[in-house]
């Protein structure tokens, strides 16, 4: 069994970064933090914090923190129904930046009581972050589920290829075709997105080589492309009053692309997480597509 | 000397992830690639290009590819006027979210023929970027120069701590003291960033240790604020109307915080960067805060 004071010591050092602001945070001495983590790292034999400016945790520190966050938050459903106002409780969560950028903080405004720690990952590699333990639940394009998660079908995020109409006339003439594409700036979030590349290969009829700029902003890549600097796959929410007044352009004309999402959360953190699962379905089913 | 189409090859596969996309780029087959890195790994003894999906740069094969990349620039300024509209040369510049919610991308719109790379990185933290040679170019916190670069005053950006006016009610009826910072969910947009603690430290009189959410986005941050999620720094042009139509509330009445910023870019690349950083910095003037 371990040794929950020091494990509050190991969680509070790796979240707020110092001795002195995790000793504030669980109000002890920063020597007690000191001594209880010293006891856990000769316990568990190994180091569990690098000490520095700030503190950050090591592989096992981190796991050790993760593994007391969830029991945290295990608890808040024992004694569901009494208030603790006072008490806020970190829940990782990782999350698509279109989905962080369109619907999802209106949910979480719904789940009192958390301090969120919001993890920006593509979908298709936020359920990487519920594999490897890292967070509690996650959005994510992967129906799963992920071993010892529940899985929960959030409908579909649409998304338009969009450029600015000077852009067009400029660089796809002649519309959208495989060799307009392998010249004309396009835009990308990071390496692991592929919605650019696997859209354009719908539409040129084959595989493209995209020149691309490297944008991680969901807000920039819509203003990007309003100021003619690429064109890019943008959520219908973030473009739908520039395509109405003509700032922004189709690419290929009435070509959407529906990406599929889920809410995936880890049945040991569900029961506490089961507001925010609820807050979470409801926000969804407002603003993505249903299926019939 | 390098030979010039082993090094184009090793940029291109670095900037593309694979072999194949970078011999489409260059228009040559996947094995010539294949054996000019080969060749320029044999030369420089060491391995430049890890395989796998995609393919990433060693540390010396990204020195190299950035190498690369700054040659291909400097050439650029040798043509001055030889219109080269199908050639897009990749530069890379780490920039504060926030600068690229507000006012970076028109700047950008106005340096034609480049592929933006952009390295997004806290303001106090992107000169690290320049210092280790990854970019040609850098919105900073810091005044400089970083050895090897020129660096340009843009100016001041204006935040302020906003929060939604029941959050207020709720968190910190008695206003912004100390004690109500410490229970108060504040956010932040990643471990980096100080602007939240420094900010509250100069409110409440005395370093106070915040209980944070983790968000890093800038729409995010103000959507966040008005939700009331939590409270934190936000630039003026991104709150301005929410602040007018009491969404949101200062924190603290009048107290905005002005962040200096700068534009460093490396000597080596000045000369084709300067119709770009003439366009920043007029873009700058117009929307940051200058000295009188």
């Amino acid at each position: 069994m371990h040794d929950y004071s020091q494990l509050d010591a190991l969680s509070a050092v790796i979240r707020t970064g110092g001795f002195d602001a995790a000793a504030t945070q669980l109000g002890v001495t920063p020597s007690a933090i000191s001594q209880r983590i010293k006891l856990l790292e000769e316990r568990v034999g190994t180091v569990l914090v690098k000490r520095g400016q700030p503190c950050t945790g090591t592989a096992a520190g981190r796991q050790l923190a993760m593994h007391t966050n969830q029991v945290r938050l295990m608890e808040k459903a024992l004694d569901f129904g009494v208030p603790q106002a006072d008490t806020l409780t970190p829940v990782r969560i990782a999350v698509n930046a279109d989905s962080l950028a369109t619907w999802l903080l209106p949910a979480l405004a719904g789940g009192d009581g958390f301090l969120y720690d919001l993890i920006i990952d593509d979908q298709d590699h936020s359920a990487d972050w519920l594999r490897a333990g890292e967070v509690a639940a996650a959005v994510t394009g992967h129906p799963g589920p992920v071993q010892g998660c529940d899985s929960h079908s959030l409908g579909a995020m649409r998304y338009f290829a969009t450029a600015s109409p000077d852009y067009m006339a400029r660089h796809m003439p002649d519309g959208p075709t495989a060799e307009a594409f392998e010249r004309a700036p396009a835009m990308t979030f990071n390496d692991k997105d592929r919605l650019q590349t696997d859209w354009a290969k719908t539409i040129a009829g084959r595989a493209v080589n995209l020149p691309k700029h490297r944008l991680a902003s969901s807000h920039g890549f819509v203003e990007a492309a309003r100021l003619g600097i690429g064109w890019g796959m943008n959520p219908e929410s973030l473009c739908h009053e520039q395509l109405a007044n003509g700032d922004l352009v189709e690419v290929s004309p009435n070509a959407p692309m529906d990406v599929p999402l889920y809410w995936q959360v880890s049945r040991l953190t569900a029961a506490p997480l089961r507001a925010l699962t609820t807050s979470v379905m409801q926000q969804a089913r407002k603003v993505l597509i249903q299926e019939p």
